[in-house]
């Protein structure tokens, strides 16, 4: 079986937008993220639902698809966190609290040097190097299953720049922010080399899945 | 977490028909299968496909779902076998050969008693009773996951019936076949007790979303 490297669920603004420029601590996409991901709070599989209820339609199918075959995540620092520079303390942790909602692997992108540690049963890594190498680092952790590409926008672009996505679950909000950090001008950008798919959800978010050609 | 009782791909032509009436043993589904199942061949995760290739879009996320959080499978006799009355050998181990695409325990209703056997990893067990204590026996088998109701047509109306089923993912295929077990006359008929979202696919067929309400 090939293993794929996959972004699932990453939400963009219909003008392409994923994050904004101003990431603080207590605002860690930089914008209004509850319009970004409303869609996806809204469903039963929702990783922050706590109690029953929510949607079990399209939005929700692929709420479920998020960890499903995946055995490793890559993710750039600025999701990891708002620190810059070397790690002055490792008291920071991550955004998560105890349980976080990866459960393998979790590769952190940085120039930086820092231990390992394991929190619930997601252990992140702190690793440098080009994104091939990194992927490589990651298939090996997966152990046989897909690795999911994280986030955040740098990230994804630094990865289809180097030509090593295998698919993506884009899903474009019907917010607009005008400014921050674009993943792309159009989803077209993207055709010559994939396949897509582009599907409305009765929820007012339009999923596109993208697949190597 | 809540156990729920899940229909997954099951497939019907526009006119709601699931199989036909001359279920032989050359044709499983009693009509012309291929027909009906062609969105799932087409996709890279379909169960049958023994190469690469396939497509990432929609159907391929149903395709992957269907195994995803399943414990158990519940199944009406005629889709293990076209056999009908007592057992007479048990030569018959279901249509899939050595490796069934299971991988879980699946109950088999029936009236007529027959040991438990396993097929890879896939244990086929031979059930009578009401829908309600079939399905306690597959809650119980399969350790806090979903349980499948695999169908065929008479088996899920029968469940339908006893208001056991808690979500019910049915594609609608492109095509019309005038006579044979019908699901339903429309989708609508379900609206009462369950959501409905009605999503259209790339493919052409039309995937309906059931949720309990």
């Amino acid at each position: 079986m090939t293993q794929l490297l996959r972004v699932q669920n990453f939400t963009v603004s219909i003008d392409g937008i994923g994050a904004g420029e101003d990431q603080t601590l207590d605002n860690p996409f930089g914008l209004d993220q509850s319009r970004l991901m409303e869609w996806l709070f809204a469903t039963a599989s929702s990783p922050v639902r706590t109690g029953p209820g929510g949607s079990r339609g399209l939005d929700d199918c692929f709420a479920r698809d998020f960890s499903h075959g995946i055995g490793a995540e890559i993710m750039g620092r600025n999701k990891f966190g708002p620190q810059r520079g070397p790690w002055t303390d490792h008291d920071w942790q991550g955004w998560w609290g105890d349980e976080p909602p990866f459960h393998t692997p979790v590769f952190v992108l940085t120039h930086h040097e820092r231990p390992s540690f394991t929190l619930g049963d997601t252990t992140f890594h702190f690793v440098g190097g080009d994104p091939a190498s990194v992927l490589e680092k990651a298939r090996i952790a997966a152990h046989g299953k897909d690795v999911r590409l994280g986030g955040g926008v740098t990230t994804i672009r630094q990865f289809l720049d180097a030509d090593l996505v295998d698919t993506l679950h884009v899903v474009v909000a019907p917010v607009r922010f005008g400014h921050g950090l674009k993943l792309w001008e159009s989803p077209d950008e993207l055709r010559d080399r994939f396949h897509l798919e582009v599907v409305p959800s009765p929820s007012g978010v339009v999923h596109h899945l993208f697949w190597r050609k």
